[in-house]
């Protein structure tokens, strides 16, 4: 319980759900000073939002964010941050037969079992629409640690059998599904058609990255930058997986291979991602997601109802076929809520430490 | 800072550095009435204890723990209970040579450049002897989670090229691996003989089962089952990668193919790993983790010593030459602090429920 | 920082400044399946509404709070659920005289010291306006109690030197006072009616009781029950002083007298106010706040400007006289919150003790 | 439950019973490169110890500290500091005729029924032994907060009828009571003498004081800086009521009167005991407890058994007939983990806040 707060020093605390009057969340904890309006929010929202395109859910929401606390004359005062996003599109007829009906992949029998009753209605708190949330959450962190050098970038690592590298990052908004290689957008539409045709979903891999980061964010033992960043990208939707650096490459590697040598001009690689005993080296911070399949799907599955019966489930509302594709703004605010605290945390207890240049120089992958 | 705590309602708190006179910790939390005695907690200490094969480090620790408070005439009394394992084998002259030498791979640079010193000594708090409290702790949540029918098991699923299937998770103890098919363990051997011959390390792969989770443990949307499994296990020395169920294989999955559909027998698979929405499912808990090989090596390797100038690295010192090998109690351990927190999270908000059988049968995987 | 969240297990998140857009927050941790609508927090928050009677402030607030989350078709889900109060009568021109002032006895000065700037309309964050969404918080808390036997009430105890015996728990909702002795109703409005023509303002006490406690509600050392309660009403604005039980009456007594002696029919006093050792004892719970003048006079004060300049302030806009008089139904939700939070606490730990019949009867003050 | 913790930045965890073999505590969050060694916790320690006069509880604890971790090299290290406190004089056999009897005034019956048993020898974890951590625990807040210019010290301000005015905080660690009036020492001990013959025991009342504090310390709207002193505070053993500046005096008090107006050389007086809206004001932070005569007497009381059955208990163990004689070095320490948690809080969000010089000069009470 009181599960619906991330962060310790800067906080996020949410609510709402896919069909109920509104979405909205708590910032705590950010700085004074800071000039933050509407606009800086939206952004992020937009990259977000469902409806733009053919390949995500059809649903049409605003996601319009107000801001009702916080600011005062156009910047931050150092009090809670109130965010509130009404819901717009909400169709709770589309889900009325799936009432007393679990769908399979879904969330809607674990809660029926945690609560004992569920709002049914587009899958209630579990739906990703939360999510929005979180983005314009994260906008606010982001917004800070770019005043402070560091900046976050994501991208589609991997969508079903097709891998992708990050040829050009800079071009990843230009296309729907957060392609870092222009010249295989098109190879991407074309499986997405492919898929929806079939009916049926699948995974992705996505792949953000901190750059400018300074050494010195974590905590030992257990609040380690990298376990708390497994812990917020593991509580986005669907996500089955999260690596840091090469993750579970890991595995067949060498200590010679892997360990990331150094030399005065920086270190020499990083497979670690940026993160060494749980603290930031000064490298770029790199995390990757595996996002499962979405559940909701028009070809039928078996499953039971309320009183146990076996029966087909067809879903019928919209929905992604691919939660991966609108999952990298998502990961982006997750990295930017998790460096922002821990920027505060070592802050606090580190203000005393000369805080000099850092003795090796910052080394970005890319 | 302040990060020395896990759990929110079964907390541990610990601390201790690898060459200090004690490792030390405290458990609050714990629910009065547990028949408990420290053979209880000695039981797994000693499944992950240093210095019983050839094939960890050399460093021979008793790691005798002792129970200081919360526990009276061999019950637990609902107050913290304070847990002691004196450090014997410290050799500190070992490790002179690197006071003032940054290992690569190792988290001497982030701590130096986060705290502004560091003890060196042996990695300090760094060091995964700190895992030992964390071992210790968790067999108390284990043994309570027993008392309720969940066993929690992990086994060393790959070592380096080496995959190995479940065959016999009772044999897991037979041997100084935790590998979970006898019949492969010669062969395990002679890669490790080989392996310290070369002078290099290798990375692990160790998976964890929970069974006989009750459904309904896990809250949204931020302290989701999944991301506070992956905060743990990712909070574990040298852990790289988490996965929950099929993991990163879901990446490249269908829908169809990936959501376990049910039938009023119990489910017909466990792609998810037995979370669905953040909350338990019934089904066995399933989670990986990706170790990466030890840093420490005879090999020599390139760094900086705090001047900023090139240096040669060579560690002289005890260790590992596969971390993996010794992880798997102390991944069992995370798991079973994670599922006791949220065990007592759900008791407290839903102790109203009707707490009834499970609609769906569970339907363990082995 | 991140100091607008209470309680652990139950918790209220807030939001909002006095001349803000809006007031929320979010209650997260509620259990499911209690039935509940808008009318049952508005009940309290009409208790507490500004501009009802002609001895408090003049501004007028409906205060009408909406529900936005956690509550499906009646009854709550268990999910978090988000509340909303707009603002509709801030006059902003009042307070601009204000901008560059501190005001003497408020929180101007220590705002601007600690944030380098302030929003100075009506005091911002630091305005009482803020407890509007405690008592819609501390609604659903009470709401739940009441569902388990338990019952809070508050009532003046004295204002300035009128001090008021609890004649008649039953009455205090008659009066605007919230005195608990109808007869002396008419002395509190005539020593009202002078105080406001001498342009002063004075204190208050306020004493709230819960009946129906179960014993063992509390947790030793720290989160102690009395301990908490002296957190959350120490809180309130202008409280200068929390007592439990007899409170400094305690200092020239003796134990003899103290100690409150057991029979087997009950206990034979309640000096203690229902708490020993940090733990409910099943007596009722007795707590007393001490509320300071209000500091916004119409009489001149001393004070400095924002260039530390001497200056004369007056203030001009609307205020309460005596802070204390609205105050009650705000204790009372604050004790909700607390007794609330302890009762989740109490029973994720001890759900496995066997919950008999208290070994005592509770013997009830009154 | 997980109560055993106070702080969110710089934490306190603590165990250990009255007649366990140790009691310990965790400190963590503590900057690092602080100079610190076990004398610096024993200074303050040996003041609170038991033993040392005729005045307090013949139970001889050498109460001889170690620091297990956190400090390498004669500072602190960033890293949890674990602290270790053997217990030494108990004597078992003499609580054993207690087992079954629930003394009045004490927790033995609130232990009991919230955790269905209870280490019943000494009060377990009730006693007011515990607080031998909290005093280890806070000289390290203590510690640092010198450095920093802020200084702690508390007094005796009443013992049953006898109050005593602060003539000279330099004397009050001349003599066994912490009295601030050199002068009235001898009746201090007439008085207790007489109350020792008479087998009864008194109240008492304990001030504190911090000078140097900065302005900004403390957190709107829950965690204010005098809430958390509250808590801090009420949490000691005994404590019935906390006043900040003033307290209940302030009730009968007129607002032109209680507001501490301000000119450019200072505040003119300090009747909110330098906490304004919840934040310090650079003015002497001060707070008051009362403490509750102790329930351990020789003088028969009545009760129950643990059957129901009225029994007459008459305590024979050794006990403080005035448990505020040794409250206030734990009075101290409660308030400097208070300050140096928000210390720590405060410039982890305000950092960026051009920290000049406070505008107005702090004004020390005395």
């Amino acid at each position: 319980m009181s599960g619906n707060t991330i962060g310790r020093f800067f906080t996020l605390t949410s609510f709402g759900e896919s069909h109920g009057p509104a979405l909205g969340g708590i910032i705590d904890g950010c700085p004074p000073g800071l000039l933050l309006d509407e606009t800086i929010l939206q952004r992020d929202l937009d990259r977000r939002r469902p409806g733009t395109s053919r390949y995500t859910t059809q649903r049409r929401e605003p996601d319009q964010v107000r801001i009702l606390s916080g600011v005062f004359e156009g910047v931050t005062t150092g009090t809670p941050i109130g965010l509130l996003i009404e819901n717009v599109d909400q169709k709770s007829k589309d889900y009325a037969n799936i009432a007393d009906t679990f769908r399979p992949g879904h969330a809607d029998y674990t809660y029926q079992q945690k609560y004992g009753l569920r709002d049914y209605r587009g899958g209630g708190r579990s739906s990703a629409r939360e999510t929005a949330i979180r983005v314009a959450g994260g906008a606010i962190a982001r917004h800070y640690l770019a005043t402070r050098g560091m900046r976050i970038r994501g991208y589609l690592a991997q969508l079903g059998p097709i891998v992708l590298d990050p040829v050009d990052l800079d071009r990843v908004d230009d296309n729907p599904f957060f392609c870092p290689d222009p010249a295989r957008v098109g190879e991407l539409e074309d499986y997405m058609n492919a898929l929806r045709k079939s009916g049926d979903s699948v995974g992705a891999r996505v792949t953000v990255i901190a750059t400018g980061v300074p050494p010195g964010l974590g905590e030992p033992v257990f609040d380690r930058l990298d376990a708390d960043l497994a812990h917020a990208l593991m509580s986005i939707n669907a996500v089955k997986g999260v690596e840091i650096g090469d993750g579970f490459g890991c595995v067949d590697a060498k200590g010679t291979a892997f360990r990331d040598e150094i030399t005065p001009e920086g270190f020499l690689s990083n497979h670690a991602g940026g993160v060494l005993g749980g603290i930031s080296s000064g490298q770029d911070i790199v995390a990757s997601i595996a996002l499962k399949p979405t559940s909701s799907l028009h070809l039928p599955g078996r499953s039971v109802n309320r009183a146990g019966e076996a029966v087909t489930v067809r879903t019928t509302g919209r929905h992604d076929p691919c939660v991966g594709i609108r999952a990298t703004p998502i990961a982006e605010a997750m990295m930017a809520l998790v460096l922002m605290d821990h920027y505060l945390r070592h802050r606090a207890q580190n203000a005393d430490v000369h805080s000099a240049t850092p003795l090796i120089p910052a080394t970005p992958d890319r």
